[in-house]
């Protein structure tokens, strides 16, 4: 990587961070330069406003999230969907538990904040929910093709209910800031969703 | 109502409908001035500063929505609780049809924007949640009692469940701007979570 583009991911991961933990809006490009250690003429070197900035925000949140989905999908290889479905969500609940319970998805976070305010935010945040109900999707088609889930489930009805209620449960988790909304989501998922006891 | 009271309550719905669309943080004391047509010793006169007049929104946000709830009961009073449950379901898809899936649950909307920011939002949010929880879960326990759903369901946790996916679902419909991920909430919380068919 040349230093240039250390540069820009720097000031990509140092403000992804902080707009994970205190949205976009609340967030500063000062508080981002500061917290980057790189001058304001960088920032403008790399992206064209505040807005520019969010969008490739959003990339590199998908990127990131994809890392973290592809990791778990490689350790769990060995296992069979149900399986592989219920350690994502396992890996998920430990990552929250780790910050204690707070920021929530970031995907969900902005989606929330500016669902209404800018479309192409808008659009980019539908392409990475896409990205998230596919992942789910795999793995509910392959439970179903085995005969480990019911045939009439549709999958993605299905993955899209497991990521919509999944982004509900890290709000509650956001005010209650315990493991208990996301716990109960993972049991409704799998005993009611899926009918199945793990 | 005196005159004085009208005024606060004029500055808190303003505010409150500014602030359900656009985010609390985005909005400015000035712009919920402007649009309620009082001058800014107004503001200062009923509310310490932003924060008090944020909790005293989420205090209206309540109101409002128990009024909401409250019509829904009387209205069904003579059904069964399913239906019930069904009608308030059926009833909150309507509202945000007629505000083209605009704007979210306000509660939902500001748990995320402050979960992480501010104890005295949360605290308040929290109760929000939990009055909600408590309205489906009078259905929920009554449906139990009556044999409509399973013995095994825990009344709170489903009631938990129906609230903190509604939540998801609503983050959804704000990117999508269509009314799929609310009613593929309904279909999944009555068909797999009730496992009642319609």
């Amino acid at each position: 990587m040349a230093p240039k583009e250390d540069t820009k991911e720097k000031i990509l991961s140092v403000g992804a961070r902080i707009i994970h933990r205190k949205g976009y809006h609340y967030t500063g490009i000062q508080e981002i330069l500061k917290a980057a250690g790189v001058p304001k003429g960088s920032f403008y070197f790399y992206f064209k406003n505040k807005e520019d900035f969010g969008l490739q925000v959003i990339d590199w949140f998908v990127r990131d999230y994809t890392e973290m989905l592809a990791a778990i999908y490689r350790k769990t290889a060995q296992q069979g969907p149900l399986q592989r479905l219920s350690a994502a969500m396992d890996g998920f609940i430990d990552f929250y538990e780790k910050i204690d319970f707070t920021c929530g998805c970031p995907v969900g976070n902005l989606a929330q904040e500016m669902g209404d305010l800018n479309e192409a935010f808008n659009r980019k945040l539908q392409q990475a929910v896409d990205k998230m109900v596919a992942f789910f999707a795999g793995f509910i088609r392959e439970a179903r093709e085995k005969g480990e889930i019911a045939a009439d489930l549709d999958v993605d009805e299905t993955a899209r209910f497991i990521v919509s209620s999944w982004h509900g449960a890290l709000i509650h988790m956001k005010i209650s800031k315990g493991p208990e909304p996301l716990v109960n989501h993972k049991k409704f998922i799998f005993e009611k969703v899926l009918g199945v006891r793990e």
